[in-house]
């Protein structure tokens, strides 16, 4: 049913066959024994499954643009925005550098009074976790034993400034085939419960509703619908539904997805299903598959307009070394 | 010779009259008589000369796409990296909040030492002024006389944590015609020389030599090869070669441009040649045209395969209330 | 009973004339006439009723001092400590720049691999809102209609770093008759309850129980017992005690303090007793009176001690320009 | 000479054998076989020799306080202030979160327009590396293979915010004789010349001029005179004169002291005189005596006063798991 049946979607051929070994063994094994995966594009390969994307496989999904419309997938980032601070990260601060008048009695440019009045500069500094807003998981967010995918061990490659192996500037510019797959359309209700753990038969039942298929290599976008609370941290935050590990092996081992994604704040669903792991699903994407993770996106235009295929266009921020950055990327209809 | 003169392109013709109409006032004052522009989008307008982008202009562009390549034009985040703290801006910051052993110690997630010892925790924060790296100046970032473009006054509408108007949340995905003007190319040098200041006839003399015409609507970025020494902060920032105030003129008054851009740290050369005014093509093109500027673009790329025109496309944060955002667009070459 | 009664504390005596004049115009008047407070010690005045320290103050408390103990009166800073965010200010933080072995693996010394294993580095850094933790709150901190106390108006004194005038660089070293006003105690609670808002009679109670008289230029710290709950920020914040506009008056006017502290969040009750000003214990003590505020003062241990009158030192930081800075001051028991 | 030869002062009488065997082990050892110093005060010991202060010896110092003069011992902190950047430490920043009019826009209290306009707001919100301005080293900012003072390791004392064990915030407060050894008045210069490198002559040359003699337990500030230049941070930084490892040697081993300082940067001379260790006096006094160390100490007014030896007195910040804390201490005369 699936494209991950198609043969000539399977790029690199070899490579598929040594990922579908990784992760048979990753997922078939107890908590205790749970590894990092080997990446089958080398041991020098820091970007996973985004090894997918090729000249190929852009042109393909470009040439089949369609119009002048484009989606824009991405959350503003504001102060009391919804971030995830129980383990003490510090939520977005935005403040003011430079204001007109402010500028003007501080005078910072040491321009003197008339020139600092006439010119009116305003300048703005912001902090924040790189967990926050519309975002990209790195490689290197969840490791196992000390590790990460692709066997990079902290002792050796983690520095006091960041990740010398599989940060944040190592993601390529992304072009290829997005794929939303719309959970509370296909149930019939404006948005997942709380605290709902969402099954492979939950997405399976909602691409045929939809007629769509995922496709080797899919940015695959999974609607919650908690982004119609996104404005109030509180409701956004507050037990949130999210993928069980069933349904995240879906996507990438039937699904064949290159990168998934969902609108709210952590993809998958808590508490663990996993004893001894308590983000089973974040390990398995990141440190066993090399599949990164898009949280807080904005799919709730896609959504209303029954937009299910889409290009997707994006680059997230080269923050070298960072287990994450932000990204605001477009969706662009397809024909 | 430019779109300019081009009628076709003039879109919509009523506003083009009264850019014009602004332009001209703007340019024959003197500096005492400096003052912000009236947007002919009406006066709730936010975005200027972004307004130039359309359904129409997108498709026009996405059309004439050809091919997989996608050229990157941002630069990395670190620390050390070129940033401007001439008056007091912070420097870019990135640190750990959340590393394998460290968590593992801390037990942040409180989930007992078994478990932090087993899931491999990084997670990192950043601290930034907004005008670093790869970014977008919103019409805020510069005023006169205490209003920005289109009249909104600070004393109105700038709050301590932002502007409540022309945030930087409001730019909107950008898909646009974009063009490059390699000036080092055309004047035969591998960089233009520390401090020189841009003319009219540099931008034209490259342009004839491109055989690049420019549109309404385009994305301007103009290479002074900066960007080969952008690794080295003190070589990259000293004494710049930058834009005069002529050439920016032309770029917007002749060639109609939406956006434009360099690779340098500020696109104007310095000192002003505008007496009163220590920064003038910045209210030139920010507070007086509507025009946002592009700063710190990797152009290296484009200009090392002659890809003179190709569709820029990009979104920067949706930071709201800032003065500037960073964006890592992505050039796709057309037919 | 109290020493405002007592001429010889009256130093400089013009000045207590001048400062019961305006304390009196300011208090009788309505809301919408309040005003701020023009100092007794001229126009230039920027510390307010700390005028009221010299080296006689000192040297009467200093020659009193007795025995060997030491009180410590500040608490932890930590992340996740007692903070207020309603308006949107940072929480604390504070990460490492520096580690043993990530400093080794990042080598931010440039000394080889061999030196940066040897030498082990930590290093920290911080960020805060300047009202966290035990602290003093400068002059400027709240003013009225765009003035602070003693006229100075922001539009001609406050820059976009800070305050030109009134700044925590100018409060000087204090050294002081300290005493406790232990409420409590008084009214055999373990702690005061929740939203309890002081008054003069509670506070003239305790005085008389303890058998303490206050003096003009006391540090006078009021007891609440809501520090016994600061390691949970939640059980410590949540709708705590304050004084009353009356128990301020009470404390500055009658008991002639030069500073008032107490162990709680905000000094102060909430909600506001007065229309159209929802600070004005705030108001009355910084910008009508130029009397300084000690927040998150730790009183436990006084009280344990029954240590109602001490010496107290200390120095806050010189935080230029700022409306607060932290400060860890010792009491010292007199004979 | 010196009190270390006066038992009266040896207190305890069995730790100061076993401190001197420690220190004779540390200094005798080649860089090869450094390591870090056994607490004679204890395994679980986490403040070194700043155990030598006790009731009886702040009574000491306490009762000789003479008259009501006090010197401020700390610099200010402000935007563009001395600060160590080389490896990437973040400067000093200080930013407004509410100002009189901003936050009167931006209502961030939610009180409405005309409370928001009586009432004027100012908050400030700082961030810093925890070694700016006057302030003092905790144990841990310098260990040795992995561990620090009495032997705590990293690898399982070190969370990712900060140290389990001898954090700032084990500082006690500080209250002992003061000693300022005041370097440029004994050489008849202003200041020490660039680079200059402290000889423990040079120390006893001072002290014999000043006809001061150094006790057990005492807080020795050494002047090298380079805080006249604070105010400029380039000046400052450039170069500066500082204590060789025997000058730490001989006050620590000879002297006595509890805690030593400057008015320097970074207290030792630099580049290191010991092969191996890029800051050799740093892991001798923090990590194998137990010797907390006071940097960028104000001392020009008591030079100029001539005071030589005072009370000092003094908290630092009580940051958790910090390796430094700001302080302003004061000096107070003795009789």
């Amino acid at each position: 049913m699936f494209s991950f049946m198609n043969k000539k979607h399977l790029y690199p051929a070899l490579a598929l066959v040594a990922l579908g070994l990784t992760a048979g063994i990753a997922t078939r094994s107890s908590a205790a024994r749970q590894s990092v995966g080997v990446s089958p594009w080398g041991p020098k390969d820091e970007i996973g499954r985004l090894n997918l994307m090729t000249p190929d496989s852009r042109e393909r999904v470009l040439k089949r643009l369609s119009g002048g419309a484009v989606y824009d997938l991405s959350v503003e980032y504001f102060i009391g925005m919804p971030s995830w601070q129980a383990a003490g990260d510090p939520p977005y601060q935005m403040w003011m550098t430079h204001t007109p008048h402010g500028d003007h009695v501080a005078d910072s440019m040491r321009v003197g009074s008339e020139k600092s009045s006439h010119v009116s500069y305003s300048g703005a500094a912001i902090s924040m976790y790189t967990h926050m807003g519309t975002h990209i998981d790195a490689l290197n967010h969840f490791g196992l034993d000390g590790k990460i995918y692709n066997g990079f061990a902290a002792a050796e490659h983690l520095g006091d400034r960041g990740w010398k192996v599989t940060g944040a500037e190592k993601i390529p510019p992304i072009v290829a085939r997005g794929v939303l797959i719309d959970l509370p359309r296909a149930k019939g209700v404006p948005m997942l419960p709380d605290g709902y753990r969402v099954t492979r038969q939950d997405l399976q039942a909602a691409l045929a509703r939809q007629h769509t298929s995922l496709q080797r290599g899919d940015v695959v976008l999974v609607r919650t619908g908690r982004m119609q609370v996104y404005e109030n941290a509180q409701a956004y935050m507050k037990n949130p539904p999210g993928m069980g590990l069933e349904a995240a092996k879906f996507l990438v081992e039937e699904g064949g997805a290159m990168i998934v994604g969902a609108d709210n704040l952590s993809f998958e669903a808590f508490p663990s299903e996993l004893e001894g792991n308590y983000v089973p699903v974040h390990t398995y994407l990141l440190a066993q598959q090399g599949v990164p993770i898009l949280e807080l996106v904005q799919l709730e235009e896609l959504a209303r307009d029954s937009v299910y295929e889409f290009a997707f266009l994006g680059g997230s921020l080269k923050l070298r070394g960072s287990d994450a950055a932000p990204i605001r990327p477009l969706a662009l209809p397809l024909r």
